[in-house]
């Protein structure tokens, strides 16, 4: 790979999620050539996917150019690549556009979507971990209702109308109210010639309650709004199948439907290279010490979703969310700094802000500091917290405008199936991209 | 295909575009049961796709869902479809989801590129008559510059920056003038390892001047603007080939480029179904009366870029642009109450409110009842006038702090490659959907 020379150690970044923007803006600061490698060109503000899913936002508001991440970029190159494996020997990782070599390694590669070796859900179901993806499900559903208008068989409208997600995470429980609101505010002006109480929307999860990661207080009021709502929540209920339009249970339910989303599970999405010790024997995670450095390497680090770092608080690792991301970036950027000028680094210390949910407008749940907030002013703070977070001045804004539009209107503008998705092919060419 | 019974007779307009959008609005207000069919679900606004191409725009602010044209839609029905043939005996046309009958068939197609007969050309230059079709462009100039920062062979980087436009029209003149700002705004700062100077960008056209459709004095004017921006303008050069990234011409050059883009001609885009008698020599165009009657017919109608008619005053036809459809489209519509009131229809007379073309900030050209402006009241009389004409509230919002944004910041926020662009499939997905 052409890189051109610098006199400072160069830092190898993989990932431009929270944790590669986070540690390309804080490194840049210092002393050492900061290359910075993703598949994309953008940086993308996951939590906000789903809502260019649901036609509310364009991809263009939550994603940014990963070439002006910093504000100083004398010493900072991004390239666009696909990163293979790491070479823990030669201090190289090779790329599908040639090997480059490192003096420090950080992974910031994030997590991909498990579909615990389920091929059939695999091929048949769509994710939502990507720009591409959530693009193909809001394409998906809408040729689907264009489809339901130009049939007159009940049962075919009824699948083609019918959503069905599987994991009653953030983004399950955020999709699935995203698209309850959708059929309010849009299906019965946009299609009158459709019966709006055949788009059906259903969760189901595998467990006994939504949102299982934050408090029972949380999951209860999540579950009340998503049913204010008008979603179906099934709990209990683990897919085991998805083909020829059919979603099966283990407890023998099969659900009819054209639009089958997948969120059931995360895996860690670690390069080729490390050894079994260094991975965690669930979840694919690199196994770190408190200074965020992989198991058994001296120069090579790993932060956010893509490592476990076992501390008194959080045995099992921290939860794979935004916080501890970005947090683990800037101890580990600020720790370079003090490296660089003799001082001893400092051990990771999470802070927790706590964690939120948003079931649609006026509705939404967070836990903070054992405390559990919903309604009216958990959704308006999980607004300015998302803000906050967005990466890119001219991204708030957008955002901020499309929210208010879309508030007052009950609207969602982007309702366009600007590239028609076609189940295989489309599906290899995302596999491609974002796998 | 489906559709729901109706009193009234039905009015089938075909195609979505600003004569298909102004008749869906006014015939909805009469006595009709009005079915428009487009290939998209959505209205484009093409005088903007040169900003989705370089960046400055997201899709959806310069598309709106057809499905929500009229404030009336009790007898509005929408069908995405692709529009085969028509049957002019049995009144019915055929299309990708079925036939349908119709009362009145209004044909709206627009046009298409005329690649007049190259097949090389067609399948490796790109085209802008649609809004994947953009952002095709936008994906394949960003992947290059990625390219080319990748390789230290200056031959290899100079043709992965190099973009040739073949067709010194409005579309020609305005993509170069925004890819001559995209250079300026964003080049050095985003790939500082890229020798700006390297990055030409050349508009070729086989006439002796630009803009050939506007006054002498417009096209001196915006070629001077070109020229000042540094876009090299060569005239009397007609493109004949396009192969193994070579951009031939008919006096012997030949230009190294992987981004060729042809914008030298449209031809109409009209289904079959039509006698050779009823269509143009030249250019494809179905051949209509005052009343825009489509030559031997009693029922079928013809408006815009796809209709030909010769009067007096523009014994060659209209000029193939937004003013001329609207204007059709209106009183077309309004015969349509005439005739249902017992009234006599009127024959159509257009009233020519002026041309223009915009190069780039501070930079336009246009001619107005027989006057020639340019510089900066040209350029802010043109952002009024598209942002005027653009569809749909929230789009004008959103283009309009769009271009606030860009031009206090000389940034074009978009430049993402969302669906990397892949020449054999692609151009044959799109060629599905478009063509």
């Amino acid at each position: 790979m052409h890189i051109p020379a610098s006199d400072y150690p160069r830092i190898v970044i993989v990932g431009g999620g929270f944790g590669g923007v986070t540690l390309s803006r804080k490194l840049t600061q210092h002393k050492y050539q900061v290359v910075l490698i993703d598949r994309h060109n953008y940086h993308t503000f996951q939590p906000l996917l789903y809502q260019v899913a649901t036609s509310g936002l364009e991809p263009d508001s939550i994603a940014f150019p990963l070439r002006s991440v910093p504000d100083e970029n004398d010493h900072y190159i991004f390239r666009m690549a696909e990163v293979e494996a790491v070479d823990q020997k030669s201090n190289t990782i090779s790329t599908s556009i040639g090997a480059i070599h490192y003096d420090h390694l950080i992974l910031a590669t994030g997590t991909k979507t498990n579909f615990f070796g389920n091929e059939k859900i695999e091929r048949n179901a769509l994710s939502m971990k990507s720009v591409p993806e959530s693009l193909d499900i809001r394409s998906l559903m809408l040729q689907n209702l264009e489809k339901a208008t130009i049939t007159d068989n009940e049962k075919e409208q009824r699948k083609l109308m019918r959503i069905v997600m599987s994991g009653a995470g953030p983004t399950g429980v955020e999709l699935s109210g995203a698209f309850a609101e959708f059929k309010k505010g849009i299906l019965s002006s946009d299609y009158p010639d459709l019966n709006p109480d055949w788009m059906e929307i259903i969760l189901l999860d595998g467990s006994d309650r939504v949102l299982s990661s934050m408090s029972e207080k949380a999951s209860k009021k999540a579950e009340k709004y998503l049913k204010e709502l008008g979603v179906t929540v099934m709990l209990d209920e683990m897919v085991i199948d998805y083909e020829d339009d059919v979603v099966s249970t283990k407890s023998g339910k099969e659900i009819d439907t054209a639009t089958f989303i997948w969120s059931a599970g995360v895996t860690g999405n670690a390069p080729d290279g490390f050894s079994d010790d260094q991975l965690s024997e669930k979840g694919g995670r690199l196994l770190v010490d408190l200074f965020n450095k992989v198991k058994g390497t001296d120069n090579v680090y790993a932060v956010g979703d893509i490592a476990l770092m076992k501390t008194d608080d959080y045995p099992d690792g921290h939860p794979q969310v935004a916080q501890p991301a970005i947090q683990q970036a800037q101890n580990v950027a600020s720790n370079f700094a003090r490296i660089s000028k003799g001082k001893e680094p400092k051990p990771f210390s999470y802070f927790d802000k706590g964690s939120m949910a948003t079931v649609g407008r006026n509705r939404a749940v967070a836990d903070i500091k054992g405390f559990t907030l919903g309604g009216f002013w958990a959704w308006f703070a999980w607004l300015g917290v998302h803000l906050y977070f967005l990466v890119g001045v001219r991204n708030r804004i957008v955002v901020f405008l499309n929210w208010i539009y879309n508030y007052f209107n009950f609207d969602r503008a982007a309702r366009l199936i600007i590239r028609p998705y076609k189940k295989e092919t489309t599906a290899q060419a995302v596999s491609e991209i974002t796998d």
